[in-house]
Order: C-alpha cells, then structure tokens, then sequence
C-alpha cells in the first residue's frame, strides 16, 4: 500500500484509527476458551466489529508468541483473515525487531513475504544496515521507533550530543529520514509525548508517524492532532486495550466496536477542523 | 542457570564457545529437505555434532520467523532437544526484544516460560521498563545489546552526551547495570570492536559478555579474549555461519563439528594462558 492508498482509507473512513490487536489468552472472555483457536476467533470478531472504523489493525508480537508455534498459528489466521475480508486495511507487525544485516533480511522474509504484511515495526539503535533490509520490498514499510511512550522513553532517548546539541531521538529522525522516503518510513511517536510532536514535525513534516498511548496509557487524542497532523493526516494512532477489552462478556465485539466508533468520531472531527474531510 | 554454573561448564569443556544456530531452510543440504522438518533435523546433527565443543546454543529467532509458524515449532523442537539430550548447556534466543513494560512480559512469557530458553537478547532503546520485565525470573538471563559488530553501530552508538562526555553504548552499560546484576544480565559487545572492550570492561568488569563478530563478520578471538576476558572467563564468543555451513554436503554435521573443536581448541589455550584452566 502507498502514501496515496493510505491517505484515500483515512479519508473514506473519516478516521485514522489503528486497532492493536494485543490479544492476551489471559483476558479473553471464557466461553470462547473451549473452542480450537480462541485467540483467532477473539480477534476475528475484534476485526469484523472495528473494521469499518479503522484503517489500520496492529498485532503485537508479543502476545502470540507467549503462546509458542500456536500462538504464531493464531497470527497468521488473523492476518490472513484481515487481508482477505477487508482488503483495504493497512497491516502493522508490532515487533520492534531489529539486527545485523543478514538477520535483518530474514525479519523481512517473515513479515513481508511470509505472512503478508504492509508494515512492520523496527528499532534504531543498530543503524542503518539493520534497518534498510526492511526497504527493499515495494509497498511495504518500516516503522522505526523514535520517542517511545513508556517512562524508559527518558533513560537513553533525550540524550544530548554535544557535536551539534541534538537529543537521541532527533538524532535517530534526521540520519534515518535519509534511509527511505515518506513512502516506505513512519515513526513511532508516543502520545504521552504530544508536545513532542512540534519538535518532530520540524524534523519529519511528511511522514505518517504511528502513535501510541492514547487510552491505557493516558494520551490524548486531541493533543496528538494538534501537534502532529499535517495535511494529509500523517497519522496513525493506536488503541489496544480501550477497544478490544472494553467488554470482558459475551458482549465484547460489540463493545469493542462501540469503542472504536467513539474514536472514530472523535477522530472524524478532528479531520474536519483540519480541513480533509468535509 | 546461574553465573558459577556457566563458569563450571566452561572449566569443564575449556571452552566459551556459543553456537549460532541461524538456520536458514535456503542454505541446508538437499539430502534434508525432503523430511517432515528438516530445520530441526539439520539443528539436532548440529548439536550432536558440536555440544561437547560448546557451551552455548543461541538459536536466531529471525531464520524461524522466516518459516512461519512451522519455524516455530522447529525452534521449540530445537530447544527441547537440547534441553532433553544436554542439560547443562545454556540456551540464548537471540530476538533483540524490547517494548513497554506489559509487552515485555510477554515476551518474558514466550521465552522462558513457554520455550525454556536461559536468556534472551534485548534491545536498550526503550529503557528500564522494557527491560526489567525479563529480570524477575529467577536463573535466567538477558543479553543487552551494548556495542553491535555491525557497520550501522556507528550511527548511534558513539553519540556523545554533552552533560559528561560518555557515548551512548557506554552510557547503556552505566544506567543499565543499575538494573541487575552480574547474575541476570549480560551484554553484546561485537567482536569487531574488540579494542573497546577495554573500556566495557571498565565499567562491567564482572558481567558476562556476548561476543558475535568472531568468524564470517572478521573478529578475532584472541584479540576478544586480551581485552574481554576477565577471572571467571565472562565471555561467551559466538560462531555461526563458520561452523553450521562449514560444508554444505551430506558431510555437513561432522565439518561443523570438526570447525567447532578447532575454535575450543584455541578457547582452551587462551583459557590456560589466562590461567582459568590447568
């Protein structure tokens, strides 16, 4: 999917939604327990109640890979599900991965070729090699880490170099915006940083940025729009827990969906003040 | 697995040596192919071949993902092979993890609860809380990415701080040894770099480091080990390529084998000079 395709969906949908699909067997409702996949039928009825809200669904890695081979099983039914019932939505692999060259390579066979998706994320701390094998594949993406939304954001990532005053994270924009173009690299930028988001406009005014932590982890919405969005959208923010455990019955695809419809029209709106939709 | 138990099984075998299981389905003798797994029956001759040389499997979770799920259940194959048939040996997965705390333990769940491994490698850029979740099991490890072997660790990794002066890897070794101990936590340093291990040696003198590097990416084991070594060894140096591909024929486990008794060989030496084997 490129930039244009991306732009289109957010405009259709009036919504810059991205479902985080952090599906922990832990917290699905028990009457789906006893059948054979309950994670993939958890998030087959997450998808099929969130789908027209959003433009973007995000696994975690994490999640299923708690669960072994079967939880990667359960991934990728629910990619291959996604992509098949709603072809226009954009794919995200929340991994973080991230290595030497030859490893690097082999992340993107998984991702890209092996289970289909659009994006994946990465983190920067070993440079360029690790990170370009992820640009190779037309349409695709990478989607590296840049201020990070977690209290641990604070321990490396406003680290100030003394040859030109820069923090890490500024840093980790400026040398990897020449790696790729908006159309193959997005940033992770929290939202408990939102004020950031000036700062990283400066340094990245064209590419979308992936936003994390609204919700759960207490950023607002509104906030990210005002310092982040450029004119077209440039944005993808995420809600995980707020939507997919907003009910623990029977009831949470509806749930979640009514979550996910609130977002959305929140996120309509915001579009509008910013003149994209009308 | 803890620190005086490593030590053990290094004295014993007079070896540090860690084998990269980086298993590519692409680079596996013909004759394998045509069986029902043949990722994991390449593994299981590796390990027969090599674990008296050997005192460390570090399977590359990137070369399973390659596969899919069914790389998956090779890895936990692997892993339970090794486990099974020698117990004593210290299982790394090398997956450069590390996200928010929540996620973090997740991957914490996958691989040491739901795989077994002893260790896993964790990526520094995200900070305490992505990384303290690893900490809270008792005998097991993480491996904190410091200075890399790769050519793109100069795009970070020497950043200089203008409050003190230090550069980022020395700066992730400072903050991050405040959040274990010698007995949960080791370091990459890249045998590429191995003039730096002076310095990492100043600040973690007692913690064990894992070196990649040795072998196809040029490092030198006897340069790792006059600059990296310490009393009780603290290095696990890590070979992949140059021995799991050391012939591509039917003969392949026997070459692997003779290629990893011939760096024990040189680890025994180095061992003796530095008078921890007799």
């Amino acid at each position: 999917m490129n930039q244009d395709q991306l732009f289109e969906q957010i405009r259709k949908k009036r919504s810059f939604l991205c479902v985080g699909l952090d599906t922990d067997i832990k917290k699905i409702p028990e009457h789906l327990l006893n059948g054979t996949d309950p994670v993939f039928a958890f998030n087959r009825e997450i998808v099929d109640a969130t789908a027209s809200f959003a433009v973007a669904f995000k696994p975690n890695l994490a999640f299923y890979e708690s669960l072994g081979w079967e939880g990667w099983q359960s991934l990728e039914k629910t990619v291959n599900y996604v992509k098949t019932a709603y072809p226009g939505i954009f794919l995200i692999a929340d991994a973080k991965r991230g290595d030497i060259g030859n490893t690097s390579q082999l992340y993107a066979r998984a991702f890209f070729e092996k289970l289909g998706f659009d994006a994946v994320t990465t983190a920067p701390y070993m440079g360029e090699d690790s990170v370009k094998p992820f640009m190779t594949y037309p349409g695709k993406w990478i989607i590296l880490l840049a201020l990070t939304s977690n209290k641990g954001a604070g321990d490396f990532q406003f680290i100030r170099d003394e040859n030109d005053g820069e923090l890490l994270f500024e840093k980790v924009l400026k040398i990897s915006r020449e790696w790729g173009s908006p159309e193959n690299m997005m940033y992770v930028v929290g939202a408990t940083q939102a004020e950031k988001l000036t700062e990283v406009r400066q340094i990245v005014p064209d590419h979308f940025l992936l936003v994390p932590g609204v919700g759960a982890q207490g950023g607002s919405l509104r906030e990210v729009a005002r310092y982040g969005m450029n004119q077209r959208c440039g944005l993808l923010v995420n809600s995980s827990r707020g939507i997919i455990y907003a009910s623990s019955g029977r009831d949470f695809a509806s749930h979640a969906g009514s979550a996910a419809r609130q977002i959305r029209d929140e996120m309509d709106q915001l579009l509008e003040e910013q003149g994209i939709v009308r």
